[in-house]
């Protein structure tokens, strides 16, 4: 059976709570999600939302079973001290040991890999944690250096050269080696995890229309189109393809993935297809990481009403990729 | 009966079979298309095709009934010497034609409101206009100086304050004015064209997750957010929107219509739905126009394979906006 680890995330936000109701309702007999994260924490919410959720202790090497809620206790927060919705320094230090202890047991293999719920970087910070954001703190526990964001869905799957960066830096940020990049791990990622052997990868132009041959911006030309000539290898990469169609395309089943130059080109199609069910996978790092799709949503924790459809996602696909690997 | 003018478009593309399939299978008792083309050019086209589209000559005033072709003829071109796909001076001068006579018509209340297919930019300058682009062309003859582009489709309207310009321009060229403008042409145009008493528009932010606190950006503090403070009118006008999120809010029925910073960040989403069927409005113009989603696909003109459903919903919206302003 595939263990997957999922982190508990931060304790005041939806992430106890789907959870709860992830591993009530499991059913695969291949994989089993084990929580990372407080016992006491987890007992409350079943508790305050009259979840049926069977929790027990889990320990590596511990037998599990499918409709339980194996539980690795990591932190001993007092429940009672825990404010829906506001975070601290108390739940930042939680959280980042959540993720710590992902790591170690997924390394030591007592884990198959890792799937990460939702945390708060202003909490993380107040914990003296000064990474920037999640992945970039899973980079540096795994000593990698070279990772990227996927995002994968049943319908669309769309890697991207840049992230985290305003609109008027993203054409300076494109570089022919940022996109050689994303185009090679997304190919390897492609054939490797998701066991397609010549995968078809669309690569998006940056501007309207793909810059019109110029009219409305070179980048294709002196950038993007150079990369994709310069790939050498088991994937079919074509483009640069006018952005406003490219995933229409893609959608449609002709490419595997397309890879977007900034983060709202492949996020807004992205969200549109998968806005509950959307997984965030972290390719080149040494183990396998899925992640939520969505925020902490503390507008809305500890209210039962959250939508635990991205962690399931993530967690399959999880267990997918693992499957792959091992192939 | 409302009667709607529909441009032929370059002869030599897709126009003139999409016309033809469109008024051969046109049932609607209160509207009726009317071609403005070339009766050699559409005779051809059926008698290759084997479509049985009975073309009937038409002048303002005369009868017409659904299930006929009446046009409207303005050119006489020789069409054994045109070649599907090859666009010259001659179907550039004729395109031009067909976009003045129909405009004219309009402007005399012959015809109710036009609907345009695609032309090319390239013949159309060969023939001596330099306009830009078609609606350029059409601001120009009908003395309008204010006009924007809204794509609209039965799931969702998008406006745009910026259009063909390269992503390396966009943030300086988003200004408040150009917002409030495109906030203010929009909501005039919900009420009006559109029927919605109180419109619900969202502001799209510019940059990922709307700058996040400035983090990515500032766009959205200082130039969306005024623009959209200072709005006053019968719309209930919200933002900056997370441009990844804010396309699926719309969707699911929470706004009428999203106002985006630039090309790609509304197109997307629109072309993700609406691939074959959007419809492209021009705002601010004193005639009723819309507008074909697509170009002019000279890889597949004279082939019978076109998609005329662009064309069919450009007619039944630009009937619907006759009708909604009539009252």
């Amino acid at each position: 059976m595939s263990l997957i680890g999922i982190t508990m995330g931060c304790p005041v936000g939806i992430g106890p709570e789907c959870k709860l109701i992830l591993c009530a309702n499991w059913a695969d007999g291949a994989v089993q999600p084990v929580v990372l994260g407080d016992t006491e924490v987890l007992n409350r919410t079943a508790h305050e939302l009259n979840l049926p959720a069977p929790i027990v202790s889990w320990q590596p090497g511990d037998a599990v079973e499918n409709g339980s809620v194996p539980v690795y206790n990591v932190t001993s927060l007092k429940a009672g001290d825990l404010h829906w919705g506001k975070p601290d320094k108390v739940t930042g230090a939680a959280m980042a040991r959540y993720i710590e202890e992902a790591i170690r047991l997924v390394q030591e293999e007592k884990l198959s890999a890792m799937v990460t719920c939702p945390i708060t970087k202003t909490a993380l910070n107040l914990a003296g944690y000064t990474f920037p954001g999640h992945t970039e703190m899973l980079a540096t526990l795994t000593e990698t250096d070279d990772y990227l964001m996927m995002m994968a869905g049943s319908r669309l799957r769309v890697s991207l050269v840049t992230i985290h960066e305003p609109i008027s830096r993203v054409a300076e940020l494109v570089t022919i080696e940022k996109i050689k990049r994303c185009i090679s791990m997304t190919a390897d990622a492609l054939v490797r995890d998701f066991a397609i052997a010549s995968p078809r990868i669309a690569v998006a132009g940056l501007n309207p229309h793909g810059g019109e041959q110029g009219m409305f911006g070179c980048e294709e030309h002196d950038r993007i189109s150079p990369a994709i000539d310069s790939y050498t290898g088991p994937a079919e990469v074509s483009g640069p393809w006018p952005p406003d169609t490219v995933f229409h395309h893609a959608v449609s089943g002709r490419f595997d993935a397309v890879i977007a130059m900034y983060h709202d080109q492949g996020l807004i199609p992205f969200k549109l297809l998968h806005f509950s069910d959307g997984v965030n996978v972290t390719l080149g790092l040494p183990i396998v990481r899925t992640s939520v799709d969505h925020g902490t949503a503390y507008d809305i924790a500890g209210k039962g009403v959250a939508d635990f459809s991205s962690l399931r996602a993530a967690c399959l696909l999880a267990a997918e990729i693992v499957k792959n690997r091992a192939h």
